[in-house]
């Protein structure tokens, strides 16, 4: 499969940004300009500018950036000197500022860290000339005028080096594709998108919220957030437990001479909060579960007989973000994992992976994200950065393949995608707009058993390496809940919406029936709400559609007089008058069939 | 009641441990003394001594002391300045630093923080003074000299100050009562403890384990003790959501802004991790739940109509200990509350509190925690710690003095226990050593709605501020299970167990029939083990008792004739051989109602 990377998409994305910088350049000569890199489903470019743009400017922009392209301008590649660059863009203190670091190395052209020898290039179509390492098209002429679209998207502001410190810049963002009718099929989807947004819609519902108090990026779980995700942490503990699995609890801290022996620290030391120190000793929040099981499989002396082990824990760990970089639930500063290592001999390593495997797909498909593909992580040959024997990576890689022939999967096996300590096996689904995530993964690893010296009695009485393998299958809970809120727009499937069934009653006086009716409803294991609010009940019918209840009880005088509920669902379908005991039978065997539809 | 602080015995314990110190001091004269407090059930004393301390050593100190106790020697109280005290212990480097502290102020003869006025004083029995605020016996006759023990308890040593950069000190531990059956009683007792320590038989069944690496005081749950932690979990969750408490989620950490706000920083700040910067801001791990939840009730505008509102989780907090003072799980630096904040209307206080009393009282008594008392802790009218109207106070103290007789509740009403921010209930069981042990409390509080300024709109329209019961039923988790384990020396009710059957077969041959059965009782919903170990059914037998498991089913040529079962119970009591249909019965019934007993 191609890398997005290397794809013309990706050159005609990086050549707009360049044609919209020159058009905002002649608009506004005075505009600094920072960088300006393709995205994944467009491009972006930051600029200084003298004020605040308009719509006006954005239509003018556009127009301007046809021009440019349909005159037919080739791009063209020069590699030059740190003086000559800062010659090229005198008066351009953020170009100024990447040159320093480009020749100081370690950073490339859009001041990000790169193990790479960096050369200045620029590329210069027409009057504008940037620093860029490319690649670019050839020509504007590859660049399709009527597939282009540029947006100041909220919040339009972005920090230089995305460093709060420092100067707030305009972002303006743009998209291009090969064709008019992918443009407005991508506009289509944003718009889409838009509706299904997990924030917008966690809000409505009532999930979660955050707090300026407890701090940005550390989600706040509200009730039915909170039901939602114990449902979803109920069904997989209890299907872990039939299979084998042995539920564990590990604190939150440790001594930071945890990571320091399993190589995290201060591997991830950027995405880890700072330590604190406890009576001379260094402390930290966990940015990941690992160690902690490790601890507990070194608690025993283990023989062949006990293995597999298989230890799982809901594990909130805590991770350092940029602000800027937060999310909703996807990006956040701390999240649970659903984290399981499991430890077994390299005989079992195969069969273990495929029942993994065949784990992940049942649950995946439990919860309704039945759309999926896999993804092999393997080695890249001619990387020096993995560690481990050649022996035990083709043996896991092997294991890997195999697993994925046997089960059928869609899978791509990609280079350089393993783990440094081992090959993988990532599942990605895609959801109801065919956007993909990344989900779930099994991963083989090597390093960490020896790292920590774990052993076994083997059958010949010695002592010998377990293989660990980590897998997650929600990953994120918090991700995972924003996955399924953009998925089911909210509309979760009924065995998992965190209130089942509402109650409306006609007119007050139907109140009393309308509890009588909730109280059956709750004895037969569902869960309802009464909505006894003030309003009217067409408030009350909106009210419930708009929270996504899949179930909606009307009733009247004419239900109560057959011991009857008239049944609304969500979408708006009415399904008439049923007898109580009849909606308790239907509902009752789509919670517990965890169907996908409601009628 | 009478505080123990004020009693006999703890004046006779104050006076013994000053006896204790005389006879060491005889013994060694270039001992250098520390200090020597009584503490619950006995008292102890520090010293720097010149050698290890033998068994020889303590026959003769606790004889030298008898001699002393009988010569009859008055205790002479008096008053010296510093500069005296600085002569009078001149060559105790100990007691010279406490000097330096007392007269420094704001710290008591031992060390402690205090707000008193500190007078230095001493007191003296025959050839020995010590630096001592009191009180004491008059004579060393009203200590009965057949009625004292000392011990040297591993560990025996304790760092001066409880600071491990400081002198590690040598403290003999020693006890005293009124008569010597009373003695003979308690030494009985402590000797039955020692069995049902619940480090030892955690460590026996595999609940619980801890590590160097991850940090002291920080348990790390096993498999049993997990499974025995979700089981008390889900049980006491699945209780609250049918009375209409509300789960919710909040993460481990917050800006120390919120618990300024919140009045426990610095208050709490000797209890509480050191914060760390994120982004210039501080953050701080969670000492308690409370402020999170507040930011979620604050999350809404509140009706009247929407109170009360219950919000629960199980959250894990993290506070300081010193190391010395860390012991297994019931002293922890990160504990796991069962908690839950209650915000309601004024008019609302006495229901809900009745309603959370009767919660307490169904989950301690579906535990096995049968034998509890309560004590309603309210205001000392001469302090001015408390704050608040005096008509709260009025109303909620009534509220709860109400709650304790509608429910018969035997209690004692104690001033000067309230918290500063309203009073409460706390329940106090006994467990079958009669030991007692503070479990659940049910706190009022005025103070935490003012200063977070919550409110919710009465039926007049207005704003209105609620009320906040704070409520913890099982306490922390890990305080909690030690209880148990202390209580029923690891042998849990059959519905809390971790592992609840065994299956051990006679021979190898009977294995596969052993499989069978732990497949069918898992289909009924029992845990089971089969132990497939390679040794002899003696010891396997031994291993299953050890670990408190309940049933042990013994499977040999006979049972599978007859599609039986040998059950034996892990108080060895053989039930003879029954047919698996009917075990299964049986102890589907024995789980189902929480009986205590197996048969």
């Amino acid at each position: 499969m191609q890398r997005y990377q290397d794809s013309q998409l990706y050159r005609i994305r990086h050549s707009t940004a360049h044609v919209m910088a020159q058009a905002v350049l002649e608009k506004f000569p005075e505009a600094k300009i920072a960088i300006g890199p393709p995205i994944e489903d467009g491009f972006y470019y930051d600029f200084d500018l003298p004020r605040p743009l308009t719509e006006e400017d954005q239509v003018e922009i556009e127009k301007r950036m046809r021009e440019i392209i349909r005159e037919g301008h080739e791009f063209i590649r020069r590699e030059v000197s740190a003086k000559e660059a800062r010659a090229l863009f005198k008066g351009q203190p953020y170009k100024l500022e990447l040159i320093d670091g480009l020749e100081r190395g370690g950073v490339d052209e859009y001041g990000e860290k790169t193990d790479e020898p960096v050369v200045i290039s620029t590329y210069r179509q027409d009057t504008f000339e940037d620093l860029c390492r490319g690649p670019h098209v050839a020509n504007t002429r590859e660049i399709n005028p009527d597939a282009i679209n540029i947006t100041f998207k909220a919040p339009a502001g972005a920090y230089w080096r995305g460093d709060e410190n420092r100067e707030m810049l305009t972002r303006i963002y743009g998209t291009a594709w090969q064709t008019p009718e992918q443009l407005a099929e991508y506009l289509e989807l944003l718009e889409e998108a838009k509706k299904r947004d997990h924030r917008r819609i966690g809000q409505e519902i009532g999930l979660f919220t955050f707090s300026q108090l407890v701090g940005k990026g550390l989600p706040l779980w509200k009730p039915k957030g909170a039901v939602l995700r114990d449902l979803l942490e109920r069904f997989l503990r209890d299907v872990q437990l039939s299979r084998g699995y042995e539920p564990i609890l590990t604190p939150h801290i440790a001594r930071v001479r945890l990571f320091e022996t399993s190589g995290h620290y201060p591997y991830y030391k950027d995405s880890q909060y700072s330590p604190f120190e406890v009576e001379g000793e260094l402390f930290m929040l966990k940015p990941m579960n690992c160690p902690h099981h490790i601890q507990i499989y070194k608690d025993e002396l283990r023989s062949y007989r006990d293995l597999p082990v298989r230890y799982a824990e809901f594990g909130t760990v805590y991770r350092y973000e940029k602000s800027g970089e937060l999310h909703g639930l996807t990006r956040v500063r701390g999240f649970t994992q659903d984290d399981a290592h499991i430890f077994c001999t390299p005989e079992q390593l195969e069969e273990e992976f495929l029942k993994v495997a065949d784990l992940v797909e049942f649950i995946l498909n439990s919860v309704g994200l039945t759309d999926f593909r896999a993804r092999v992580g393997i080695r890249d040959p001619e990387s020096d950065k993995y560690v481990g024997e050649d022996e035990g990576w083709e043996h896991a890689t092997q294991a890997i393949i195999a697993c994925a022939d046997k089960r059928g999967l869609d899978y791509t096996v990609e280079e350089g995608e393993a783990a440094f300590y081992g090959p993988k096996l990532d599942y990605i689904i895609r959801d109801a707009l065919k956007r993909e995530w990344q989900i779930s993964t099994i991963q083989v690893d090597y390093n960490l058993p020896a790292r920590f010296e774990l052993e076994y009695v083997g059958e010949d009485n010695e002592r010998h390496r377990p293989i660990m393998i980590h897998r997650a299958l929600y990953g994120s809970m918090e991700r995972f809940v924003a996955v399924m809120i953009e998925h089911f727009a909210g509309a979760f499937p009924a065995w998992l919406s965190p209130v089942q069934v509402v109650m409306i009653p006609v007119a007050d006086r139907h109140l009393d029936y309308a509890r009588e009716v909730a109280a059956q409803l709750r004895d037969a294991g569902l869960r309802v709400e009464v909505d006894d609010s003030a309003g009217r009940m067409g408030g009350k019918i909106r009210s419930a559609t708009t929270q996504k209840i899949p179930w909606m009880l009307i009733v009247g005088d004419r239900d109560i007089e057959k011991s009857a509920v008239s049944v609304r669902l969500r979408s708006g379908e009415d399904l008439g008058a049923m007898h109580v005991a009849d909606f308790i039978t239907q509902a009752s065997h789509i919670v517990e069939t965890k169907a996908l539809q409601l009628a």
